[in-house]
This record gives C-alpha cells, structure tokens and sequence, in this order.
C-alpha cells in the first residue's frame, strides 16, 4: 500500500539559498524594487521549488479528474447524476467544452482521468482509474470511502504529479467534474479541516431552490455529527465525506511538493484538496500558486489559511481547472522578467544612479 | 486645430443587437449560465465594440507615452527627473526594461512616444512629438500647459488609435514614463474631476520622507486652488493640472472609441487619462477593460466610477503599461471561448438535458 507517511518524510521546503539568489537578482533589475508586486514573488517562489533562479513555465499540463458522489441521492445538487458521466465524455471527445477551449488557448496540455464515475466511458482519450464502480458511498449512511481506496486515490494523483516530472513538463494545474462535489462534499471538508463552520461553508450554487439548499447545510450537519472525523487527519477526513476525484488531487498536490513542482490552484474544490495536502504536510504549500478568486465563501479562507494569495478575480465558478491556464501565462511573465530584464550592472551604471533609480 | 466637438459627435455606443447576439451564443454555450464570469462579460462587450460576435484580440499593440512634469522643481518626486529621459533612452535602445520584457512574453507591439522629454532622444525607435521641449510648465506657477498644447497632444494620441486599427491591430494598450507624473499630476487631475478628495488622492509612493509626503499634498491642494479647473471639462483640467503624456493618452482613450477598438487601462495615471477620457464622452468607457487594481488609493474609485472591473491583483506599481499585456492574454481566452467552446445545439442535446446542464 501507499506508504504516506514515507513520502512526508521526504517532503522539503524551498531551496532558501536559491531564493536568497532570486531576492537579489529582483532588487538588482531596472526597477523600483517591488515595483512587480507579485510577478516577483512568483519568480521568487519559483526559484526556491526548482533550484535555478531562471526558470519557465512554457510545459503546461492540466489534470481533470472525474467522480461520481453517493450524497448525490441526498438531492443536494441540481443537475443530474449522468452529467458527470456526459461531461467527461465530451471533454475527451474533442468536443470543445469550457476547459477544452481554454487549455487550447493557453497551451495547456490536458489530461482526463477517471476516478470514479458511473457507466463506461467510451473514449481513449480518459484515463482509467475506476477505484468505486459507483463512486463513493452516500456519506450521510455510512463513510465515503474505505480507508485503503482514499490512499489508492491519494497515489493515483501523485503518480501524476511524477507523470508530469518525468515528462519534462514545467507547471502543473488540476480541476475535477463531480456532480455533488461543488459544494457538498468540498464544504464538508472545509468544515471537517476547521477552516468554517458547516453552515457557512455550504454555497448556494447556482439553481437551488431554498428547500434545496437548507438540505443541502442539513446533509453536510449530519455527515459532520456522524462520523466526526478527524480534523488532524486528511486521509480521515476523506474517508468520512471525501471524494475520490479530490483525495486524488490531493495526492496530486503532495506529489507536486515531493517532485518539486509548481501546482496550481483551481476553484473551491481544488483548494479543498490544497488544504487536504496542506494538512498532510504544511510545506506542500509552498508549492502552489492560487490562480482566481471564487465565488464561494470557504475558498477565500481557505487561501488566507495557507497564505496564499490569488491572482485573478474573474468571477468564475466552472471548475474544470477552467482559472489554472489563466494563472499560468501570468507566471509565464512572471519567470520572464526574472530571465530577461537588464540588472543595474547590465546598463553600467554607477551606484548613485543605481540607488537613486531604486528610489523612484 | 483638432476639433474635439466634431470628434465627440461621432462617438457611438456598443452595437447593442451584437450584444445581445453575443450574450444568446454565452447561453447556449455547454456551461452553467455566468459560470465563466467575466470572461463572458468581456466576450460580449468585445461583440458590441466590433459588431462582430466572434472577435480575436491576436494583434495586440501598447503606446508608451513619455514626459517631464513641471511642478517636479517642487521636490514632489524621489527620483531626479532625468529618468523620464534615461529610462525613455532604455526602452527604445533594446535594454531589456519592465515593459520591454513583458511586452515580448506576452506577444505585444510596444510603440515610444515622446511627448515632451526633456533633452534629445537618440534613438530611431522612438516616435517624436516634442510639443513642450522642457515639459510641462510648473503648475504651481501657471497652468501646465496652453490649451492649444493640450488639443494637439489629444490628437497625437487620437492618432495612435488610428495607426492601430489602419494597421489591423485588435487591441491597444497604453502606458506612460514622466517622472513627477506618478502621483502629484494624476492626483491632481483625480481631485479636480472630483473622484477623490486632494489630501486622499496624493499617493505616499515608494522612498518618500514625512516632509515630502506632506509637501506633495500642499502642491495639489495649491494648485486646485490656484487654477480651480473646470471639473466639467477636461480639456481645461489638462491645461491647469495635466500632462502631455496623460493628454495623449486621454486622446488615445478617445480615438480607441472612435474607431470602435478596444483598449486596456493600466495602472492610476493610465486610468487618470481614461477618466478624463470619460468625461469627455461618457460612451468611452464601453471600449475600455480596467487591467490591474492598482495601490494606489485613487484607482478603484476612479474604476467604480466608470463600472469597470479590474481582472488582476498583482499588487504591481510599476507603470510603463505592464498591466496591459496580462489583461491582453485574459481578454485572448475569453474571446477564444466565445468562438470556440460548442454550443448545446452542437452536442445535439434535446431540450430536456439543455435546461439540466444550465441549472448545474
């Protein structure tokens, strides 16, 4: 079985000497010194996770994975069950869903992978890691998932994050399609984590009738009183209401950190993953990069908690990963002007004018 | 002379049966309605600026506008003033500053202007169009500049946008260097058209001492009290406040409307010029997409004003236009996503399924 406890052994924090090197190296470029705001910093970061102070992002690659919920039958979501099913296929279809088109656009290599959603799919193009052949259990009658399934899952997404070391690729993004998981399950966790009280953490979604939704903050309650989970314990935490497209994201976020990798962070169900790896080891967050803003309550939180800070606020709430792509041509730019702006010493100027530039 | 009236008589609003065009294809696409937030919205808008629903923003190009500021010999800057020309100088010789760099990572045309940098420039790359050879005049003395002054260099940067569409440019981008400019003229130029009020509006910026602080506050509450600019009338408070950088780039905002293309603003003197802009044409701000929020206090007053969001929090300060080029690849991906991603009546889904999935 996946020996968690190994890989966290393993886990490091940031080259601090490289970063030293990338503070210096920003200071000592032609202008005020700051004034690139979090450009800076990300290249800064950058540095630290690789160990080269020049580095890029041109090799992009996106996980999607798929799963389908138990809670679905609770009635907490408003599409129906299939979608998931319907989503994914088109996605690997060729089909131009949101997230197709935008990872298109961005250059992002995309890749579909199949955790645990309900019915065949028919397509060669989706990766086949089935571990529930009916996605999880409805957790308001027993757990999610057996203990032994969470950390297959966990391994599956690490695999990936090797996948994409291995590949020569430079930057990783990851997103999900769940019907249940847009605000059941990842308000679950958020609460199970501590990070917001149940009530609070249970978004509205778009289409739900109040009925629905004061159902919908019951399910989550009553899931939290029942098994209580363990807010010390990720893999506790998503055996009890987790999901299998989200324990693998999780494990795609610690294999990002191990195989030191830059990730990125989607919506509100990908930060909830974030925050699952975060608490499997907090040095993972180093490692990860919040692309937008959600609309969701918890995910502001749930960024303040590992301190980190979004770039975009674009009032999207897709999923999909649809807000990675974005991020990643901003970090691009941000890696360029650590690569190619001109030092103080490139235009030979003299330290007067040196220190008088850095004033301005 | 150019005549400004003859200009505003032609300015138009949106194609609004485009728009709404645009907004049924954003419905039929294969997401939850609003699900892409702002990326819709820019598609959309993008639609009414064209008159075309499916746009492309491939071709981008960004004006740099650079001056000297008269009311600098009143100790209002932390830089001497003869960066505006060192920097200017840097730019166009292929130094690789801020601008240039993100320019290129972002694919983006970046065109020099001189409006009025004090001493010769001496490089063929930068387009010429000294009106006050010494810059500006000190405002604290007499208004910065006459209005014929301020109507020439409106139409410089009228012009540019006409270079820009006649050379099949999709969208334009703006930025400035002067040093004085950063606070003091765009602060002034905000207190006089009422956004703000002057003690609010002068930005502490970044190395200035108490006592600068205090005094830049004392030249702006001075010189609106010297001048009392017509709020009403922007040409009026670019002769008495103004800049010749900020006066083309009022003019490029301008042109950009008249000639239906879009434009990106930048940070608080970028969005100081837009403002003024607006106010010579409320109709402006239909072509304009705010970038980056600035720090500066003034910026998000100056955007609510004009109901435009900024897409970034990069917390970036930098000037020269470096926010465009961000926003460029954002507005990219979203036009990408109105031609691109499939309709419901692409994947042949009957009624019944179309209402499910946009509930989802």
């Amino acid at each position: 079985m996946f020996d968690l406890e190994a890989v966290k052994a393993k886990l490091s924090p940031l080259y601090e000497e490289v970063v030293a090197k990338a503070e210096e190296r920003q200071r000592d470029l032609v202008k005020p010194a700051g004034s690139l705001g979090m450009l800076e910093d990300i290249s800064i970061r950058m540095a630290g996770i690789t160990g080269r102070v020049k580095n890029s992002a041109d090799r992009k690659i996106l996980f999607l994975f798929g799963s389908d919920n138990g809670v679905y039958e609770e009635g907490v979501a408003a599409s129906p069950q299939y979608f998931t099913h319907f989503l994914m296929n088109h996605y690997a279809r060729g089909s131009r869903c949101g997230i197709n088109v935008i990872c298109e656009a961005n250059h992002v290599k995309l890749v579909l992978v199949d955790m645990g959603i309900i019915g065949e799919l028919d397509s060669k193009n989706i990766q086949s890691h089935k571990l529930m052949k009916n996605g999880t259990n409805n957790f308001l009658k027993k757990p999610a998932m057996e203990r032994d399934i969470v950390l297959q899952a966990i391994e599956i997404g690490f695999r990936y994050a090797k996948y994409a070391k291995e590949n020569g690729y430079d930057i990783i993004g990851n997103g999900e399609v769940g019907i249940g998981n847009t605000t059941t399950v990842a308000a679950c966790i958020m609460a199970a984590l501590g990070i917001i009280n149940p009530e609070l953490a249970v978004g509205r979604g778009a289409g739900l009738s109040d009925q629905a939704f004061e159902r919908k903050k019951q399910v989550a309650l009553k899931a939290l009183r029942l098994h209580k989970p363990d807010k010390t314990d990720a893999v506790d935490i998503l055996c009890k209401v987790g999901g299998l497209d989200i324990a693998a994201m999780t494990g795609l976020y610690t294999g990002a950190a191990y195989y030191r990798m830059p990730i990125v962070i989607d919506g509100v169900i990908s930060v909830a993953a974030a925050l699952l790896a975060y608490r499997i080891h907090p040095v993972v967050k180093e490692y990860m990069f919040a692309s937008h803003i959600s609309k969701e309550p918890a995910y502001a939180l749930a960024a303040a908690e590992m301190q980190l800070k979004p770039m975009l606020d674009l009032k999207m709430g897709l999923g999909e990963g649809s807000g990675c792509p974005l991020a990643m041509q901003i970090i691009d730019t941000a890696l360029a002007v650590m690569c190619n702006m001109d030092t103080f010493a490139d235009l030979k100027l003299d330290t007067e004018y040196r220190n008088e530039i850095k004033k301005q």
